[in-house]
């Protein structure tokens, strides 16, 4: 997969739709010769307050729309959620901070990690916020304890993600999942058979 | 197509993404041996109030992002716009009472009226709020230009499209295009595939 750009997959670990995005991401970009190349951002807690909006299921109407449309993909996709959607929302400073220490300083493990956050979250209903659920999805993605720890303890691990957010600002990025392909923009997992003919064809 | 419900397709004039809507939804619904019962709506003026939101093309990141969305979805489809999304909006006013008025006392001039509509203000680049305008777009539809004046000066047009609007929050209706489905909710022109899938597979 060489001497292509990978496409930026950009999500939030709290958002079910970057968590079923995160399913097919990479099975995606592989089947176009490309890499992923995965971003986490943090919608609720900065993204929104560039944009001036209340996250989605504080905002009348669509939070009682999100959730028929989720069920509705995930029937359809045979995915089982097994955390509420309208529930509130884990706090995801902890993991996406440990995420993006990782694909800084040991990349390798950050994509198994970052899956098994997802699943944690999601697939287990699980509060991945606490060092020992961090460790968990550590042990479960074969990423070394000692490495967490790191992430947990380093000093960088914070304004590192402040960048990876700025950076996701900067590109225009807004939402979870949002994917650029060669700095073509995609908001949503609704576009991914779009993104998919955009490889397919080379763009349009 | 008696004794199947149609679906109910749910648009604001003003909307580009209803436009583009507009052009597929008659034969999205006959492929499956339905009708589409067209209900114009006040998103900017009416829905977003109720939803705290701001309007789209004035909301930060998603207002750069929605140009080049349309722009890759007209040049997929050959569609040409004539009408910049990014201008101050026209005021939908007049024709959504218009056409409302119409389906209401003249439903077979309802639906050719609303194409003509759509026809001048994204296809033509016209604004459609004067008498002249709303005349202009009756004869192209063979729409008796009595019937536009009736609806013009009629005191009951404005409250019938009121009474559309609050069918719509009602219903969870918030956005432009919007399709109902025997109650099954889809926003937005992205969904046609899936609204396709949806009523060859009579739902999941």
């Amino acid at each position: 997969m060489s001497g292509v750009a990978p496409i930026q997959f950009w999500f939030d670990f709290i958002s079910p739709y970057g968590y079923l995005a995160s399913l097919r991401i990479d099975e995606l970009a592989a089947r176009h010769g490309r890499d992923a190349d995965w971003h986490s951002l943090l919608v609720g807690v900065t993204v929104l307050r560039v944009m001036g909006m209340k996250p989605l299921m504080e905002t009348p109407l669509k939070k009682d729309y999100l959730p028929r449309e989720i069920a509705r993909y995930t029937r359809r996709h045979g995915v089982v959620l097994r955390r509420s959607v309208t529930a509130r929302a884990m706090n995801p400073l902890p993991c996406a901070r440990a995420f993006t220490w990782l694909r800084t300083h040991a990349s390798a493990h950050a994509k198994p990690f970052a899956r098994a956050v997802f699943d944690a979250v999601w697939a287990r209903g699980e509060d991945v916020v606490e060092r020992v659920a961090l460790l968990a999805c550590a042990a479960r993605s074969d990423t070394p304890a000692a490495l967490i720890e790191d992430a947990i303890a380093a000093p960088d691990a914070g304004p590192l993600l402040r960048a990876e957010v700025q950076r996701a600002i900067e590109q225009g990025v807004f939402g979870s999942p949002f994917v650029l392909v060669d700095g073509e923009p995609f908001f949503g997992v609704d576009k991914f058979e779009l993104i998919d003919e955009w490889l397919a064809r080379g763009g349009w």
